[in-house]
């Protein structure tokens, strides 16, 4: 196995386990809050700060960190094409652990969701382009200081500029789209500049000395802007609208905004064949559908009338599909 | 372009073009149904044959066969592991053409699910083995002599005789799997038979002299009792169950089993590559969701209460997605 494709693997890897850490540490910070609920203390919506005596919440927020770490480090090994959507992997962790540990029941949708979700990235990993573009900060360097890029790079800053400026405060406590525009849009270059780290952390270990490159130090404060930015926009998204609505739209402007970025910096699309082209993009539209599934219907209780025979389950729990549809009166499925 | 790979591309579009007329077929039919009804003439339903008179049923006729030559035609170009379960794509036909012929309303559901019949079906044609197995009706009495072959044919035979004999009387009118079983395990010998009697014809039309080899007709004596036991034990389950069970389960069932056959006969999964047979294996799953989706919740009207809002219009008729969640009170949306 060449280095190229064993770096591909390590990538992966580690933006799997990401995912488990995020959507785990969801859960395990849930699960302290509830836990201290039940304790009788103050809750953490009140204002209390009992839950820093938890340590099931502490496990949570290391959770998060490890996860969030391994994400960074993802970035360094395999191409952002593959590790940002599969970032939809740790919404799929995130739902199917509640409904173990939490009790939240995963409807039908739901199910189907987490499997369109898993289907999609199984064929994303199969087309995704293996090779490892950037090898050294100095390639990076050259990268950046491409002409397209720089097109692309002006553009995301002038249009978020009118976006904060112009746009957010007239339609941004209205328009769902605005905030997370935003942070889609600032996203794509906050990947590049943690691809950038990542890249000049693994030369670090190598023994290379890039903590006196200018360009270390910038892509550090260019990172530190970006998240910023997002940080605070996202959170002004999730405090005016429903997090049902926003963690779907967000995942798939924030993902193809760095699929875009991405193309334009590495050109990873340029080696691929016409069916890697199509076999990612139907992986990510299915991710896409999932995502919808596993969201738009979280909340809907279906009536059982309106369900169909191998949906619901009668009194004597016939499993799916087994039970004639005409046969059985609706009373002995209520009864 | 090798012929191989003009024999995929012929296969293929011969497939999807099978697909358009069969899925149009049902369209046109009912068109000529309804517009008989309007006219005031005696129904199908109650004893009525005014529906020979009508040019729209007769188109509806018409382009069933010709889909149904189409399909037969397409297994003789390209591998039964790709044309079988393109299937999909006339139900997803017919479900589109209707929304927009007969005013029948496609849900979000159905619209999810024929998404994903195209994700799928796409990424199923890319991975798709795309190599001819065999080439002559000699080379086709190799592969059926093969142990393999005979064991799974006489297992195939054994247990629908079981089914036929011991299991349907008993079990056949209360369990929807039991008819539908048949028909599947079945339907995998037909496409065997097509699939040789294609190679036969394609011989024939470039001068062999295959009508004088037993095996053609011994292909065709086959083909004929297999699909007789097959219609017969569909109209069964179609007369007890209702088509949006029947439908969904059935396309499972006999593309998973036709698969199964292919896969003995003409071992093409040993000549992919893993990611080629996890690739087919996701398409697969993927047009399953989608057919399920398209047939399980067809009849199921949300209250509109229930869904979130970037699923219901207002009175302005905002798009997806455009309207803040927790501002807007409900009356508004209702009014």
């Amino acid at each position: 196995m060449d280095v190229n494709r064993l770096d591909f693997y390590i990538g992966l890897s580690l933006a799997v386990s990401s995912s488990l850490f995020i959507g785990g540490s969801f859960i395990l910070k849930k699960k302290g809050l509830l836990r201290l609920a039940s304790k009788g203390s103050m809750r953490a919506g009140q204002g209390g700060y009992a839950y820093l005596k938890e340590w099931l919440w502490w496990a949570g927020l290391i959770s998060m960190g490890v996860g969030e770490a391994a994400n960074f480090a993802a970035y360094a090994f395999a191409p952002a094409t593959l590790v940002t959507p599969l970032g939809a992997l740790s919404v799929l962790v995130s739902a199917v652990l509640s409904s173990y540990f939490l009790n939240e029941r995963l409807n039908v949708h739901g199910k189907i969701g987490c499997l369109l979700c898993i289907l999609g990235s199984t064929v994303m990993v199969i087309h995704a382009p293996q090779e490892e573009e950037v090898a050294s900060l100095g390639a990076m360097a050259n990268k950046l200081k491409d002409p397209g890029f720089i097109v692309f790079a002006v553009c995301v800053v002038g249009s978020s500029l009118v976006l904060i400026f112009a746009v957010a405060p007239r339609f941004g406590q209205k328009n769902v789209l605005v905030y997370i525009l935003i942070c889609s849009v600032i996203g794509s270059l906050s990947v590049s500049c943690v691809k950038g780290l990542g890249i000049g952390i693994k030369q670090l270990f190598a023994g290379t000395a890039v903590l006196k490159e200018p360009l270390f130090w910038s892509l550090v404060i260019c990172l530190a802007v970006c998240i910023s930015v997002q940080i605070s926009y996202l959170n002004k998204a999730l405090d005016i609208f429903n997090t049902s609505i926003v963690t779907p739209i967000y995942y798939v402007f924030f993902t193809t905004s760095v699929m875009a970025c991405s193309a334009i910096l590495f050109k990873e699309w340029l080696r691929m064949t016409t069916d890697g082209i199509v076999g990612t993009v139907s992986g990510f539209l299915t991710i896409i559908l999932g995502i919808f599934l596993l969201h738009a219907f979280k909340d809907i209780t279906f009536s059982r009338d309106s369900l169909p025979v191998y949906l619901k389950r009668g009194p004597q729990g016939f499993p799916c599909g087994q039970q004639p549809y005409v046969a059985l009166p609706n009373q002995d499925l209520e009864g």
